[in-house]
């Protein structure tokens, strides 16, 4: 029964979306001008909202100012000095220290959420309810069963939700992806991927961040999948630490700086993934795929060219960018205005709800590998989430008592509702789905 | 007597100039938003008119999109459709057919020429009599008495005027300019500058154009200046034919696809040129400086870092950007930048019409040069030109009789009044000038 | 009691060692020459003899030619013609169809051992029993028990014996092992390898070949081992199957043509290693090593420096050296000086009987970590290896019953006697050696 | 008459050429040994000896140490403890402190002559008298007059003569003159050539060493011929002195240390060559050619792959090799192989006296246009010359009068008599000498 009204809500949704295609009228003379000067009087643009200030605020806010066709009206932050503060920095018109206000503004067709994560799915939900469009930082949530409720809810509302997962759109790594597409270098059989930052955080930044598989490579998770183009199967994961010998007895994950995974995919196709919290020289992010006819690599970036020579040394004049502010610049950017076209377009968003909840079990499943020293498979986290509707999950261990009648679901996909762009497209819920809810 | 009225104009554009500066005002809650809402009432911005809505007018008008606090309101183009496709594209309030809409518009501060370079001089000349400040693609003209004549119409009208070498603001240069100047490696002994395009333009566009040094060559004429951080001594060039032999009977440098110059600055510092009109893999554009304590190199820019291996061949998965607006789109929006700094702040210019006047000069020497086949001092060129007043200039051979009472000038800056910035510095004419007009 | 022969074995071959060194005699005038010219009669070389004139086996021939102070004398392989063939193109005085031959020739001083990988162990022992100093191409032998009597026998005779681990000797793997010595860039955190063979072998050499890890990887675990500078804890690894689907039902290993491991060393390093039969474009072999300062990376090498630029295409003029005779051409040169240095100075070897051992334990556990889908710990291996005397050894399973009164060893080196350095360092046997020979 | 002596003894000397042909003779058993040692008693090898034990002496006795089938028998240097400590390092069973020992000993088939430069036309002179063909250390001589002597006496006597000019045996300028060869690139259009030493020569060293074209640009001067294969024009060259100004009041192009060629080439094809006496980080030699399809360019050699990536710095973990000796390590060899091929397959040497003397006439144009500042032919340069025979030479002033009956050459091969592979080849002697000599 509340599936149905789920489903009719996204019909209803379709239509608010159509309204964002931009409406060129025509131009008219201007008396007051010259005879010759004619008055552009069309382009209709995006409205949109930010919510969070803090660093990954700011560039998301940036990146709105670069992309053509969208413009933000309101900002928010707790602290509203820092809202002011941007506003002024990007001639936008208003700020509050209220999520709600960015949200509810009527003005505004989509909202950016970069609040802390543990805002997140909160924030996601009252979007969802308000009809606006969400592009989200991630994570989602912090929690798996959050996850489902917050991308279900937009499901249900028939918003478009993007994730931001950026090195998706970064200049290098799309290189990689399209060469996979292309079969440049024939079919994929190796990936590897390396990560690691400059220097690590501070202790207590690290406690309570959900570990170095959830907090740092969940990016290069999520890489692999998207660079093999399927689903993934299970995974090995260990960790270690070096740096900063203090956070040696945190719990979990979180104790480790250094980590490596081999994740396998179908077909045999492997993916060797290794991060640490420390390169020293800069932000070290490098992607490789070995395919049947050849190799392709990315390298780090440089903000120029310049190599220097000198006595005791020859190499580059500069340092490698320094950090993902400045790395992912352009990828920033473009991820905005991928996501703006797709608002205007009413196309399909490029990074989906889906994406960033198995970007998530990926993550979840590397911890527990790490902690037992063994493979463990993807559906092992999955069959955890139980749902009594869309919106309202929970995590069981696996040893519980499942709900009579109940089976838990073993594909992440199973756990999610059609989103906007799936119903569009005519995809129905799949067949799990269906039995669960007995529609 | 004219000078006393140049100067004095030149201290009332000052005035203007300060208005430029951004008034913060203070912000205040607007009535019908939440109780949170507040609302930013400031931000002032520079309003600019494009001249040409060609291909580099359109490259200067989305750098200008692109930098921060200066909003395009009006663009020009004798074909209008094209002003008001451009018009359309960036959402630009006004279009004309008529380029003096533009220089005459009230709202407009300041005035960007990228029309063909015949009509130059004329439109700069128009511009600073409506006291705009000027931001011309180069040449200034393709004349060098026209050039001193349009440069001096600024100094004596006080409005700034800024010379597109954009070069000089792409971030691989601009690294070898600063290792120059903090000396890293050491004192410069030899400029190197390679520049090639991808292919060479139909042989109709090289006929009048000017020649391979005017046309082309000037840039690294330029570039060398720039890096030396001194004026050139003189000038050995040589030019040949090899790509498209049709060419081969043009007249002067316009017959050669290929050229070499050797330039000697004080100090025994050398700089060698080579350009070619056809690379075949790209925009092939570097520079190298050897110092007394090492060396500094540039590269071609890539779009990525990949790198591809495959059975018959290793290499960058793509190719080098393949012509100057894709390779110097950043350096356009730099510039852009910078030029408007200069006008809310009222700071110098970073790249000035001595600049553009000393280039010109520099690329009729290497034609010269490699027409007589022998080195060409600079100051042979700058004899040539004789003017009556600051803005009534010709050109006479050198064997000719000169006016009764004048001497010729043998150093470009004596040709020229002190610009805005100058006067500002206190920088009065130069002994030669004072002489010249017995002031 | 036989202990104790062995190790006077051992004094006396220090005896022959000694005999090695050059004795640099004195020069004396010639008389059937000029007044002037002076002879010189000194010079003393190592004489040798290689077995086995296959690919490898010219491979170290030559290696032997540009080594100086050493000669080779005679030359054996099964099909004499190859043989003769080699004799005639390196001027080698003997030749002949019998390995014993080779051993066994009185002005043989030391033995290369470059036959099939079955005949290894025999040949070995036949040598320590002429006392004849070897240089083995790894492997020492297919199986452990084979390869400790292996290593005994020469440890008992006193004989030296090196490893041909040639990648030690290359100047990229050995700058890595350099600045990890050096420390320079801190405490290594992650090492990683990779290894790719141009082509894959025939089916038919894969079957019965040992499978991928002994037969490729070896290499590389033995490389994690030489940059870690420690013995190795555990291993992960999996395997899978792209290029030549008909090896995937051989068994083992064997079926696999591209792998990945995960080797733990002491303090949480770890290593990543990925192997794979093809590479398309030329033999891939790189190392990296991140450390708590840095990282430091090797790459292919390539013919020579030049890059070349076309319409399509901008990379390396050449491909990367196609294979391992060709990469490490130079590498078996300097392995081949390195143990002539070692004879004549009479000081150890730089890669041991122990270093090859451990690399095939390695290897061993690799197989069975893939074949059981878990971590394996090297001491599963060691284990697994019994002998009655230090050249009877017998493999038996874990969970066999063992002789009465013997404990298996968990450490490789407990299965060994010293070495002829280490005896004469004064390093004596383990304790657990010691307590198994009760001596 | 003389002439007719001169062709006499050079189809003699074909003769003797002949006889360096190895004789594979077979094989006989040796009753001492097993019954299945064969013995190898073929292998022909040629002896040589070699004169000065310098620097640029020892790295030839090395590398003929390393081509297979030569044999060095005798090497000579005026402090005999040279000369002994080099025979006692490689083996070599004479020595003595008179080159003509060297030159006269029956043994010697063929002489290095790696003596200083003011020795090598006489000891060229001596060694073809003696019917020893020759390989000599650039340059031939330093005088233009007697350079040509040295190459008829060879040409005369029918010895083969070659010239060190090492770096056309370097893999990667070889590998720039295939792809020109190859028409890689196309036609060429622009030939780019920088040599720069690590650090500059004492002033002592620079003071009569002939100035920096003669010096140093001497081998790029030859590369440019090399790559172009074709003879050069004309030459425009600048000077100027920057690291020890100490030189500066030297007498001619003595007192550079930085200097600048443009060659014209046939065609219109251009190589601009910069030298410098410092480049601070090492020996800086690249070669780049831009063709009508594309640009091939080389880059500097380091001793290895690796990068290191630290704080401060990412780029090569070791400096490039720092000077001749290093970088040209392999080419030394390649260039000794090269001509023992030539010995003992009587084909042509690869690098001519030709080449050596055309060498020296544009080094000598060089210097006269950096004095003169002006473009000078190189016919400016071989009219000089006037021989009253082939190995009676002089030069003589443009202004003076010439022997009644005589005309300058013009063209550097008519100087010459052929040489004994061009007679081989049945090339005659140029129209210009017939006419001189008369014949």
């Amino acid at each position: 029964m509340k599936l149905l009204i789920a489903l009719l809500s996204i019909g209803l949704a379709f239509h608010d979306v159509a309204a964002f295609s931009t409406q060129r009228s025509s131009f008219r003379p201007r008396s007051s001008l010259s005879m010759n000067v004619e008055v552009n009087s069309a382009a209709k643009t995006i409205k949109v909202g930010v919510i969070g200030m803090g660093r990954i605020g700011l560039v998301h806010l940036e990146a709105i100012t670069k992309a053509p066709g969208v413009v933000p009206v309101i900002v928010s932050n707790p602290t509203i000095s820092k809202a002011e503060a941007a506003a002024l920095q990007y001639n936008i018109p208003k700020f509050t220290n209220d999520a709600m206000d960015v949200i509810n503004d009527p003005e505004v067709d989509a909202v950016w959420i970069c609040s802390p994560s543990q805002y997140h799915a909160e924030q996601i939900k009252a979007a969802a309810a308000a009809k606006k469009h969400v592009f989200c930082e991630k994570p989602i949530a912090t929690d798996l069963a959050e996850t489902v409720e917050a991308i279900n809810a937009c499901n249900e509302a028939g918003v478009k939700l993007m994730i931001g997962l950026q090195r998706r759109f970064d200049q290098n790594f799309e290189r990689v992806k399209k060469a996979v597409e292309r079969k440049e270098v024939g079919e994929p059989i190796m990936i590897k991927l390396c990560s690691r930052d400059p220097a690590p955080p501070p202790a207590s930044y690290v406690k309570g961040g959900g570990g170095i598989f959830a907090d740092m490579a969940v990016h290069d998770l999520d890489m692999s999948r998207f660079l093999a183009g399927a689903d993934p199967i299970d995974i090995l994961a260990i960790g270690s630490t070096h740096i900063d010998k203090t956070i040696a007895n945190f719990e979990g994950s979180e104790k480790y700086d250094t980590a490596s995974c081999i994740v396998r995919y179908p077909g045999g196709v492997q993916a060797m993934i290794d991060v640490c919290r420390q390169s020293s020289f800069g932000y070290d992010q490098r992607a490789e795929v070995l395919g049947t006819k050849g190799m392709i690599q990315t390298d780090n970036v440089y903000p120029n060219t310049a190599k220097i020579f000198k006595q005791d040394y020859t190499g580059n004049a500069d340092m490698p960018f320094d950090f993902f502010l400045s790395r992912y610049n352009e990828a920033y950017v473009t991820e905005t205005i991928k996501f703006c076209e797709s608002l205007v377009n009413d196309t399909p968003v490029p990074c989906t709800g889906t994406d960033g909840l198995i970007a998530l079990i990926m993550a979840i499943a590397a911890d527990k590998s790490a902690a037992e020293n063994r493979w463990v498979n993807f559906n092992e986290i999955v069959t955890e989430v139980y749902c009594a509707s869309p919106t309202q999950c929970e995590l069981i261990a696996q040893d519980s008592m499942f709900p009579d009648g109940f089976k838990p679901s073993s594909k992440a996909e199973d756990l999610l509702l059609p989103d906007v762009d799936q119903v569009k497209a005519g995809k129905g819920i799949g067949a799990k789905l269906k039995e669960w809810f007995a529609v």
